[in-house]
């Protein structure tokens, strides 16, 4: 997987929700839930995802919100894997109603 | 639940394995696994501690290590439930093959 321009991936999450690109090789999204329990279910699903694709993002659990950062460490950026974890991981949060 | 004295807590952390305070309010420990997948496991554990002692830790999945954050907000300090809580959590964790 080659390394995308950060001008490719801005434009890529320009099409999708929440998700901001940090120091040009993070891609972070915060998701809000209703109920713990719903945060933890999200989170196996990511879990699920993550080792399926053998590409795991840094989860952080703050009760009802989730935050994800995904990089591609081998290339030191951000590749077409992320962009595809990502729609994944939108995917399944589609499924559970926002606790925003 | 009462505010425990810092020297107290310092005490008791004493004859556990792993745990800091920070800030003198933040109970805070990393754990490390084999696998990603053990991680997980681990974490679901915690979560169901944390749902039966309605006592919710900040939860850190960097691939194989996770880290706890534990505090008793509504004191702004550390409370006997939880000390209760890092007991319990550390027990969990033995059930795993260490990743150190």
């Amino acid at each position: 997987m080659e390394k995308l321009d950060v001008a490719v991936v801005t434009a890529e999450l320009e099409q999708m929700n929440g998700w901001t690109l940090e120091d040009g090789k993070w891609l972070v999204k915060k998701y809000k839930f209703l109920t713990f329990a719903n945060a933890m279910q999200f989170v196996n699903e990511v879990a699920t995802i993550a080792e399926a694709e053998n590409h795991h993002p840094f989860i952080a659990i703050d009760f009802r919100m989730v935050t994800l950062r995904l990089t591609s460490w081998k290339v030191g950026g951000i590749t077409k894997l992320d962009l595809r974890c990502v729609a994944e991981f939108d995917s399944a949060y589609g499924r559970f109603q926002s606790g925003e």
